[in-house]
Parts: structure tokens; sequence; C-alpha cells
């Protein structure tokens, strides 16, 4: 039966939108509600009970806004506190499983990398799933915090120093271990693509954005709950509106960003 | 009279323990407790109204500690949210007033930098408190975000090649405009003085610790308020305790951080 409720998609903050723009090109006909959490952004550096408690608290909010399928646009989150996603009573896709899916396909030699937030790291939900997956497999993992700073911050043009610079700090190890496909295990990292690619030519790439829409549109089309009928405007809510907010809308989302109407949220209040 | 209670110091995270380590040193028969709000860290690239309910709620929590003095060890509340310490019943300390005062007695060629988190610069409180206790100043003044996300991972050593190219990334127009004066103007910012003194030799660079532990030490004496009694153990709250916590507080607060006791504040309880 068609569904003509939204998609709800939430993140730390605004890199779950990579995640939203690859749905919204592979799922056209639908609408999105999406809640970035960017008063208390970043989750990545933070204990593992306050991001369940933050991801707790993400859901709840969307589950108030009727929503048909909620999906964790978040690493963190879904390296940790996937838990929260169970028996919500709606559908809930995290972005970690599907992007090591990828990338055990996409590897040649075995030797995948892995690079996320540092509670994402700790959890070891990458490797763990990759070695489950393809048991000879060797991951390597490294945590680069900084990567999301930098991100929020829209420094991440293929010629900006500090980003190559940091880029290849956290990549050093992983570059000298011989992968062949790295997994880029944050939301926030697919903005840095060219500077990742130039530092590591050949290498695959897995956007997790990328690998979590093909399931959401799995998910739709399995469970028969498309939208078939009249699309409504997305719609966007924070809960905070950062000086630097349009510009770094429009950096995760591109042309998708244009006309969009965003709402502030008060966090304490959900 | 003598007053026994604690002096209360709150921050957005754990730099603020930058001018804690000042007041420890300067007034060293005093009592601390300490809230860095290390779960919602950091402020400076926040929105204006998120910082003040912020810092409204770190008020409240201080206060319910029985504090007799009440320091805001942090640029970005300083800036933008100062009015949260009117009429609090004890008095209220911030940081950027003081040491303005301070580079407007060391400067000699009346040219000042600033570096500070977006929302301070946004606000121009250095400047404009510069500009009216020395109207001839010429203030220049650079956000430098990143270097809040670099301190708090501990990412400051003077070998640091990311830290060394952040630092010039952001003091590079201010170095042209010759200033004699630095304010680093976010608590966070004295963990990269040997990197700026080597980028910037010569110019006298301002530490709003050190600006506002005399200022405390005056209020105390001027209120008859210091402790002369026995002195109890400093205690540290924060509201997340984050994979490289212990690691950090060190860089901070150097051999003060032996021994500590943390606890855990829930802030939507406060």
């Amino acid at each position: 039966m068609a569904d003509s409720r939204a998609i709800g998609i939430f993140d730390s903050g605004l890199g779950g939108l990579t995640v939203a723009r690859q749905i919204m090109n592979l799922c056209p006909d639908e609408s999105i509600v999406y809640f970035g959490d960017t008063g208390r952004v970043p989750y990545g550096t933070k204990g593992v009970d306050t991001i369940k408690k933050y991801a707790a608290e993400d859901i709840r909010f969307l589950l108030g806004m009727d929503v048909k399928m909620i999906v964790a646009a978040c690493g963190t989150v879904s390296a940790v506190a996937a838990d929260a996603g169970r028996d919500l009573g709606v559908p809930f896709i995290e972005v970690i499983s599907h992007s090591v899916k990828d990338a055990v396909a996409a590897t040649r030699n075995g030797r995948i990398g892995v690079i996320a937030t540092p509670a994402t790291v700790k959890s070891h939900a990458h490797k763990n799933l990759t070695q489950k997956l393809m048991p000879e497999a060797a991951v390597f993992e490294t945590a680069a915090p900084l990567l999301v700073s930098l991100a929020e911050e829209g420094l991440y043009q293929p010629d900006n120093e500090i980003a190559r610079l940091t880029v290849a700090h956290y990549l050093s190890e992983i570059k000298d271990n011989g992968v062949d496909t790295l997994i880029l295990g944050c939301t926030h990292f697919p903005v840095f693509e060219k500077i990742i690619s130039e530092y590591m030519p050949g290498v695959t790439l897995i956007d997790m954005g990328v690998s979590a829409a093909k399931h959401v549109k799995d998910v739709l089309t399995k469970e028969d709950s498309r939208n078939t009928g009249e699309k409504t405007a997305h719609r966007f809510f924070v809960s905070d509106k950062p000086v630097t907010f349009e510009k770094t809308v429009k950096i995760f989302l591109g042309d998708c960003a244009n006309n969009l109407q965003i709402d502030l949220v008060d966090v304490e209040k959900i």
C-alpha cells in the first residue's frame, strides 16, 4: 500500500544532509523530514551514554512528526546507539551495515580502511561487521574527529591546505597498510572525497549515504510503502542556527538546498 | 568577613580550566567548583540564543552549589551572554573586560589583534571595549573556531603541523596589520601560546585567564570574602566525559590535574 508520510532522517548536525541528498536523488517522490542536532554537534567526540540519550531524543522528535521510516544519518549513532532504533513501529535504518556490505563487495585484496569519529572507532562497528561477512579481511580504523569540525565550518575545498594536511595526517597509516577500499564512516566525510581520492589514488571510497539510500529504496519497495500521491515539501529542523548555517547547508545538500524552510527545535522540550 | 564558600567557574568545555588554573595559582586558599559543559561544547560556533540559554543553565547549576562568586571562564559567554550574570546575588566575573584593559596597557603602537570564536567576533565585544578605553586604537578581529576543536583534542603541541598551519591560517592577516598585542579571546587558546609566539615574535599575548584571575583576587579582597579557614577540595563537574577526557584535563590544568574528582551532570535536569 502506498504511504504518503515522509521519511525521517536525523544526524548530530549537518553532515547527515549528505545522506538526505542521496535519498532525495534515489527516491525523488519521497518527502523528507530532516532533524540536525546542531545545538549539540558534534556527537562523535562525546561519551556513549550521552550519544545514546541524544539519539533517543532525536528519534522521539521524528516520531512526533509522523514519519514512515527513520534513518540515522549519523555514523556515530549507528555505531553506538543503534539500539535506540528498536521497536519504533516503523523501519529504522542505520548507515553502517550497508556501507560495510558495499565495501566487502568492492574490495579485491581484502584490505579495507575506515575513517570515522572517535566514538565510532572505539566501538569497532565497521570492523566487527566486516570480519563477520569476510573473516579473512584486514580492517584498519582511524578516528578523524577534526574532519567533522572542518566540514561543519566549510573548510573542505580541494585546495584547502589545512584540510589536505588533516586528511594526510589521519590517512597516512591506512594508506601505508595498502587498503584498496576506504569506508567514509562518518556522514560528514563525503565532502572531502576529492582530497582523499588525490591522497589515495585508485582506492574505492564508500559513501555511507549512497549505501543507505539504496537500502531505503529497497525497504520502501519491499514494504510497498512508496509515496505514489502528491509530494509534500521537505522539512528541515535544527536545534541551533549557527552563523555559517546557510553556507554549510549548501555544502552538504548542493542544489537541493534551494528554497529550504528551516525551523528551530528546542531539544530540551522534545 | 571571611567566606569559605567556593568560587564557581564555568565554560563550554575544558578550555575554561586555563582560567581555573590561573585562579588556583593566584588564590591558593580558595576552593573551586568548576562546571564544563562538555556535552554541548563548542558554544562559539552556535547561535546567540542557544549560547544565552546554555549560559543561564550553567550559572543555575553553580548557584545550586552555593558558590560565593561566578566566573564565566568562556570568551563566548562573556561576549554574548554576560547579561546572564546580572542580579545573581554574588559577584559575576567575565573574562573580556579585564583582558581588554591589560591589552590597552600593554600596547605601544595602538594596534591590537583579537582571535576568538565566531560568536565572539561577531559581537565585537573586545573591539568595542578597546575603542571605548582607547579611541585611537586599531583593533583587528579574527574568528578561529578550529583552534577550539584542536585544543579539545589535544593537538596543540609546538611541533604539530596542523596546529601550526591553522594558527598561521587564522593569524596571517592580523600579523600583516602590524599589531604589537594579541588578545587570546577564547579560553582554549593559551595552549597555543608557543606556536603563536613563534609565528608572531615580539607580540605581547594577553591570556584572559591571567587578567581574570587578578580581578578575582581584587574582588575577594575588596569584598573581604577571601577564605581564611579550612580549604575544601576542588570539585569538577562535566556534562559528558569523552574518551580523551583525562588527557585533555591534564593539557589545560597541568599539575593541578592530579587527584581530581570528576562528576557527571545532566544538563537537562539543571
